[in-house]
């Protein structure tokens, strides 16, 4: 199986990746298109000339209502696309909506529902224990039994290169007391961070009251996108007690602009590193639940840090059945995320908070050190896969630059 | 001022009230209604008629549309429909608009994009703190200086009527361990509870980085609703640690299907009971930032609880400062809500978990006791507010009848 698209056979986007995204090209309306190699398929020109049945959800400005037609139809509309891509009769009619990378824009891929965020990772969650908490076990009692999460900000999550603005907000600053009791100020966030991790978007929703089996993960996950979910430490250290982090998290969340349909990850599939205790059945997975997808973090050009996702205790199917247990309906465009994503290794920590052990070892950024992001800093999240055609497939980048707080 | 509408003059829905739904007649399209007496406007036809300019808005199946106009142009709505409602020279345009409300099904009001819950009630706040950590002080040390708050689930807020079905899930019942180690077990809720709570609906959004100072509250806040945010605490206290209230909270939270605009607000404005210390200045508020409304909580037609809104230690002016101080955008269709409201006195908690004290004193509901809700149980918040026209006007109820848990 091999594409006629000029540079995309063997690149890590190749017919077996094909992601999703919302373009725009200069003048136009946005628009639907998928991805190969260095150049967008406009799809809507295409499946209109083709007649396809559900060539209108092309012609929208979100992925929502393709990501909506289900798991049967989105099958049949990837080999249709791979079809259009690898046989050599229909080339001269495809060949004209192929558009450069650089010619368009990419816009946020999809209208966001629910936004929620588990903290799926052991080595992250013993790692934040052990920093700040090292007196008691890692682990809180909970963590084993279930994929602790908790629901995020759906409206301030952006696409990747989406300046971010270093929040404002509440504080307690060393030593700032009144008498024995804390002394709140308030000003820019001096402990911003990052967070490394994988997104999974719904495709399929439920009905309230309905739950959805492991075994049925891959009826409602539609894909993947890559999520660093920017945290103000401080911020979130002084609120977070007792209903969660609220404003240390919820000033914003980049995405990928490319989803990644969850059939491009067939050769990804990997067993979970192990669980014990037994989770209880509704959680319980057969087979490979775990995926092999490879991160790097970049700040400024420098990789800091290539945390393994192989390496999450949870796996995404166990995260949706755990979402919806409690009858919680989920909804097309509904949004879930890993958590930050770290190894056992310093090397493969994914956040600041980890890599400078709470903001006590300043870590090399280049030729410069680093405890936390600084204005003007730039964050690059790359994931890859294997791919089904037997080389490595790139999920969509997540990037966003630090830019001074506004007074 | 007085209406033409038969039985509306001197009610708790005179035109010093007019709160907006959606309303479905027989064989027809949801569209917005206003409410007066116990008859609903229809007003896409009639403002069609008078070729009003906004008149689009009042064809749609959410109030987003109508919410999303802005202040200024709400405001001139309003004075058109009190126009039409006390001027007979128009009447006999408007009657024939007036539908019964037994002969329309209410729907869900609005579309809800993110929805916040804050918890707001000192006396709430206190009485958990010496329910669950009776040797210590019974207020974290944050919560005097900022509006402790977290995102809930918007995808599961359903309108009045809906039936809830009793949520299943994770939780440890006394004495289930394994060796020291707490076991949690599956199954229904054993502790469902409600939360009287009020909330508020954006109408004017913000851009990512703006924040609403407390003085521009009524520029954003299009209006309220009442809250029912129902909680299994069972599963809450096993999930919450260290991300907060998860599946115990969303599985459902019930509004009512009317939406009080702002403006009907404006004899209820009283002075807050004091905050101590003085908050940081972008929590400030000038005068009047708490609301005198009176809640009453009905168990299958007893009431059990007055809880008096006016007893709030947080204004909503600073809520909703506070969510966007960080640079968090806002959306219209946007809610939060306060949090339990609860008064100093055991007859205004605004939850079981407080009447009950921990579950362990039975309260009476008519000749039956109870310390959670039973299957069956229907319980009815109904809210009351001075009204400018020297009556008191009703916020729509909320209603919702538990259901036993789906096997």
């Amino acid at each position: 199986m091999k594409t006629w698209v000029p540079g995309a056979a063997g690149s890590a986007y190749d017919v077996d990746n094909l992601p999703y995204g919302v373009f725009v090209a200069a003048g136009e309306q946005p628009r639907v298109g998928v991805r190969i190699g260095d150049l967008v398929l406009d799809l809507a020109p295409v499946a209109a000339a083709a007649m396809l049945e559900e060539a209108h959800v092309f012609e929208q400005s979100t992925l929502n209502p393709l990501m909506g037609l289900g798991k049967a139809r989105n099958d049949a509309i990837r080999r249709w696309i791979v079809g259009l891509l690898v046989e050599h009769a229909g080339r001269a009619d495809v060949e004209p909506h192929l558009v450069p990378l650089g010619d368009v824009e990419m816009r946020m891929p999809f209208d966001v529902g629910d936004y929620v965020d588990f903290y799926a990772s052991e080595h992250h969650a013993s790692a934040v224990g052990k920093i700040f908490r090292p007196e008691q076990e890692p682990l809180l009692p909970n963590w084993k039994h279930l994929p602790v999460g908790y629901h995020g900000r759906a409206g301030t999550v952006v696409p990747s290169g989406t300046d971010i603005v270093r929040p404002m907000g509440q504080r307690v600053l060393p030593g700032s007391t009144t008498g024995s009791a804390p002394a709140p100020v308030f000003g820019p966030s001096g402990r911003l961070d990052i967070e490394a991790e994988l997104g999974f978007v719904v495709g399929t929703g439920t009905t309230l009251g309905a739950r959805v089996s492991t075994a049925a993960f891959a009826d409602h996950a539609f894909g993947l996108v890559g999520v660093n979910d920017w945290s103000a430490r401080d911020i979130q250290a002084w609120e977070y007690v007792p209903l969660g982090p609220f404003l240390g998290k919820s000033f914003a969340t980049s995405i990928s602009t490319w989803v990644t349909p969850l059939a491009a990850l067939d050769a990804a599939w990997v067993d979970l590193p192990g669980q014990d205790p037994e989770p209880l059945p509704y959680l319980q997975v057969d087979g490979r639940a775990g995926l092999d997808i490879s991160i790097e973090v970049s700040v400024n050009g420098h990789v800091v840090s290539r945390p393994p996702y192989r390496s999450m205790y949870w796996s995404p199917a166990q995260m949706l059945a755990h979402l919806t247990v409690n009858g919680a309906s989920v909804r097309t465009g509904d949004l879930w995320a890993s958590g930050t994503v770290s190894g056992p290794v310093p090397e493969e920590r994914g956040s600041f908070l980890e890599l400078s052990w709470g903001w006590r070892e300043p870590f090399a950024v280049g030729d410069q050190e680093r405890l936390a992001l600084e204005d003007g800093d730039e964050v690059t999240l790359t994931y890859t896969a294997p791919g089904t055609l037997g080389g490595r497939i790139a999920l969509g980048e997540v990037t966003g630059r630090i830019v001074p707080a506004r007074p």
